[in-house]
């Protein structure tokens, strides 16, 4: 440990948080979030380490937040690995990693909510009734707690991201939103905690969903600009890999993610496969072929 | 004009009040916000001066937010009076002014709600749906814009004060709420911008909701203590002034704001009542009588 990186700070409390961070703030020092829900892979460590890079104090919250899951959802067998990833966070020169408990997030008689239009209705919007609505709370609990300048996102939850821009926008929060890139195993799969519930069986299947994009971009490249015939063949390209379900493969819009029927701007096409048990989120961002 | 009181600042934009406050912030100087919706009377100033007082930047906002009218309430009559507003707040060593329009407000596209939960239900919530969703958005918005330490609101709204001080604690919002006591006329009517409405016979029959409050602590201090007893003889007496309406005239827990059956610890009570077409609100603390 070199004298630029102080040890990690560990802080469970909002109280503790603004005793440490007030100061920072008066002094004019830059601070910088990146809201996890743990199990940190390297596509939370790539905004952390981001994050790191332009901000003065580096804070990472780890919080499984019960509000973003639903019923059926895997909230109690979501992974936790919580010595790991501290470490994880102290290699990258993260200063402070806040880990409150739900009874400091959510104390009794809590009843507020943050609701956020169309840009959360489809998609995961719809497969995930009151997701966003969770997401949106305890993002900008978050916000509210730690105050940054800047806060981190991942492009692999597109339409989080876009969510949470909507929000801040909206609600004049003081704060920039940084949306950074996919980070992909070898074989383009995108980095998730979820991906620790694949077998290896289906851990090989869940390429298919990069497979698909891949697809779709290569379609484009062909000239293909009919949305419903690309979606169609990334459909097939996926059950061939046998998945338990297709929640959507759809090509949208990428500010208001409302369906397109050509691809002439750009375009998202966004996923949502369950392989096995394990439901996995996809997207990238198609360019038109150029004309002429 | 002394030294001490430098000239009124309005200001119409979120950028330029962040250009404006954001140094004040990091000199480590105290901002302290008074939200209104203009048509200022000797309540808001009251809370003005209180602001002033407290804080080393005092900063008063002008806005009549539609998002909390409904369809068919005075939204399009609500009293205006800018130019008086402005000089008023420069009497009372205003800093700043901010006086954003609609459209800086809820520009195009807009769609984030914040929905607060049971506090927000009964009394005005049913009168009024979707009122406090309104508030509580724009109160978020307001304090997202201008960052103050201290923001003060009047106990005559005093169910919106529950609402706030709700919202803040469960959003984590970095402030104070401060409720500072209603401001009344000589025949005690609680001092409202609506009260501009009243026609001269109107205002002098609008003495009754104050009456009705007097009548209710009276009886108290004799001994009542069944609920619905007092609410009864507090109907009576608001009747016999001939309103249009009764909206309610409850006596609720002051933190819950749930019906009480007997006054044996501190109450609220709250009317809105329609004297002639406008609609008129005001609430008392009641202590019960001491044992013994």
């Amino acid at each position: 440990m070199t004298p630029q990186s102080p040890p990690l700070q560990r802080i469970n409390t909002v109280l503790e948080l603004r005793r440490v961070l007030d100061p920072v703030r008066l002094a004019g020092r830059t601070i910088g979030l990146v809201p996890t829900m743990g199990a940190l892979h390297e596509g939370h460590l790539s905004l952390v380490r981001a994050c790191r890079a332009e901000c003065d104090v580096a804070v990472v919250s780890i919080y499984v937040n019960p509000s973003q899951f639903g019923p059926n959802e895997d909230l109690a067998r979501y992974p936790r690995s919580l010595e790991a990833d501290l470490a994880a966070l102290a290699d990258c020169g993260t200063d402070l990693a806040f880990v409150p408990t739900s009874e400091e997030v959510y104390p009794p008689g809590y009843s507020t909510w943050v609701e956020v239009g169309p840009v959360a209705r489809p998609l995961e919007g719809e497969c995930r009734p009151g997701h966003f609505r969770g997401v949106a709370t305890i993002v900008l609990k978050l916000l509210n707690m730690v105050g940054p300048q800047i806060a981190y996102f991942g492009q692999k939850d597109f339409q989080q991201a876009l969510v949470i821009r909507r929000l801040v926008e909206d609600l004049n929060v003081p704060v920039e939103i940084r949306v950074l890139p996919t980070v992909r195993e070898a074989d383009g799969l995108a980095m998730s905690s979820r991906n620790r519930y694949l077998s290896p069986e289906e851990r090989g299947r869940a390429a298919v969903l990069f497979k698909s994009l891949r697809l779709a971009k290569d379609l484009i490249a062909r000239g293909e600009t009919n949305a419903a015939a690309i979606a169609t063949k990334m459909r097939e390209v996926i059950l061939s890999a046998n998945p338990a379900r297709i929640d959507y493969a759809a090509l949208v819009d990428p500010e208001t993610l409302e369906p397109l029927q050509e691809v002439r701007r750009p375009t998202l096409a966004a996923l949502a496969v369950v392989i096995g048990r394990t439901r996995l989120i996809d997207n990238c961002l198609l360019e038109p072929l150029a004309a002429g």
